[in-house]
């Protein structure tokens, strides 16, 4: 079976920005009734939502929260402070409009759906429960590929038809969150391959581990990649060291941004989807919102190699997607700043959109 | 007339933070079900919030957002980039639900009153309006003292008594913005003074001076203290360099922090308030929440001098209150989190209060 056959999108499969109406969108920007560029970066936000939705009065639809969870062979090693068991618990908890998630999505208007990509527990029905469990956890990448291709695959393509579903539903935003005991582990793996950085610098203390705790981290890390090697594609990289919710989020971050919806990136695991996604094809960036930088130490150093600036620092590293809730009422603020806010004429201000800003403001 | 005499506050009127609670609180935190101290910056917050409304379940109630406008003598000296029709302009369009803090407290869910501190236009009555005008203006600071002390306490109660209104209506958390053509020229004068820094630091271009604009504005400024001097206290300070809205602000915080309220402190203009209050009363400080950090260059140096950290850094430098109104959903966050947040014994989830992070995550 080849790769090539079974991942459900192409490069060709993301469409560019339309980039032509980008002198329309600051033209418009640049005539609300408030100083040129004085709203900074939610302007640029602005622009950007513009841009993905092809549109000068651009606007958030159905705000949907997918918190992906996944549970992980390579906790037998030891890798995390926490009782894998708290995997399980958590996706209960959420949806019970528990936990950091539950609460947050409430409190900012995202409607929150939990996704058991694969965690090692039988959960009942439940309605804000989709079940595209493909085993009861990943392998244990120090002896084995964490995934085979096929359950890659099918992880990945999962992640794709549930996020297509949405958007058919009239979801035009999707935040992306996760629950893993044990996912920093895989995370730092993949950024450490796919960003070429050395493993101590992808490896943080995750919920809590102690300066022993991150080193025997970083050693597993080092011992499993000088047996599993770094060859192939991200793709390859991602079988070999992720784990079911970062498979399942690449591929719905990748329909996502086939179908131009917007993106809400939260921390550390959900980046390392990005890792992946974006190796893939680029242009999922275009569509994809960095929402916090986290105070896991790998992620500032992921945010730099994708060259990407955060939205929010709040020193979060509770994942979840929580980072991604947050910015949320940002995002909202920048299109509203695009399609509601008056423009000069309308408030009757005289017009000063011919003031420019000649030197940086904070120079 | 002395000054003590007329002055609603005295430094005996802020009561201190309740930092006997700081024990429960955090116990309170800790028992989140999610690692100990994984929320950053909201817990910081939350823990503000409950010490300031000495409870366990703090709680924001009746958000007021005050925008105080008023107009500036030293426009005269060519010190803005925008005519000064402005303010009076931007004052109907704030009262229409226009502009960026229209805009933002509708969104925000923010409720907004607009204070005509001293503007140069006879406005219509209007029910979000408080006309609290002391003159048509303040005088320019270049040839003589901006506001006489009896028109600076005048200007100074009328925020106290403003405040102290709406928290006896049940308000708890109050954002200040201001809209005033030319106001960062008396913020600018201000912050030298209170501060200790050189003109040239605490000048910016404001709405949009060019390079030769923000020199001119600088040189003025210089040249005004060096004929009216850096004697006295801030208040004098406050006198004779600043404005209505800066003086009217700066006493509804000071009523703020006196009654125990949260105070949302926006940008450039409105932190130069809260210079002149912390300069009566360090306690001010405590009740306060800097909501982000501007573009305009002495912001940062503001803030730095009083040694706090800003929540949002969206290079705005709008002012109006809109940073203040950005950052108020993550207090409401902050909030729910300690006051709803499931615990570990409600989530059912293993108890990991235990662990505590021994090394800094993002060393």
């Amino acid at each position: 079976m080849s790769q090539k056959d079974h991942i459900r999108h192409n490069p060709n499969d993301i469409p560019g920005l339309d980039w032509g109406l980008r002198k329309q969108i600051q033209d418009k920007l640049d005539n609300k009734a408030k100083p040129v560029g004085s709203l900074g970066k939610l302007e640029s936000l602005a622009m950007r939502v513009a841009m993905i939705q092809r549109t000068l009065t651009p606007a958030l639809t159905n705000p949907v929260m997918l918190t992906v969870a996944a549970d992980h062979g390579i906790t037998a090693e030891g890798v995390s402070a926490c009782p894998v068991e708290i995997t399980w618990q958590q996706v209960l908890n959420f949806l019970n409009g528990g936990g950091g998630i539950g609460l947050f999505s409430r409190l900012y208007g995202l409607d929150l759906w939990v996704v058991d990509a694969g965690v090692n527990f039988d959960f009942p029905d439940h309605p804000k429960l989709i079940n595209a469990k493909v085993s009861k956890g990943s392998n244990n990448f120090l002896y084995e590929p964490a995934m085979s291709m096929e359950q890659c695959m099918k992880a990945f393509n999962n992640g794709c038809h549930i996020v297509a579903d949405f958007h058919e539903q009239g979801t035009n935003i999707i935040g992306f969150g996760e629950m893993g005991i044990g996912n920093t582990t895989p995370a730092s793996a993949l950024m450490s391959i796919l960003c070429g950085i050395p493993v101590a610098e992808c490896v943080g203390p995750g919920a809590g581990l102690d300066g022993e705790g991150v080193s025997h981290k970083t050693r597993v890390i080092e011992q499993a990649i000088s047996k599993q090697g770094i060859s192939g594609s991200a793709f390859d990289i991602l079988a070999r060291y992720g784990g079911y919710e970062i498979a399942t989020i690449a591929g719905g971050m990748m329909e996502a941004a086939a179908r131009r919806m917007v993106i809400l990136v939260d921390g550390f695991i959900t980046t390392s989807a990005m890792l992946v996604a974006q190796a893939m094809n680029k242009r999922v960036l275009d569509y994809s919102i960095f929402c916090h930088v986290s105070n896991e130490q790998g992620h500032r150093k992921m945010l730099e190699y994708l060259q990407v600036d955060p939205l929010l620092s709040f020193d979060l590293r509770l994942g979840e997607g929580t980072g991604a809730a947050m910015a949320y009422p940002m995002l909202q603020g920048a299109v509203a700043v695009l399609s509601e806010m008056t423009s000069f004429d309308e408030a009757q201000v005289i017009n000063t959109s011919h003031i420019r800003m000649e030197i940086p403001a904070n120079d």
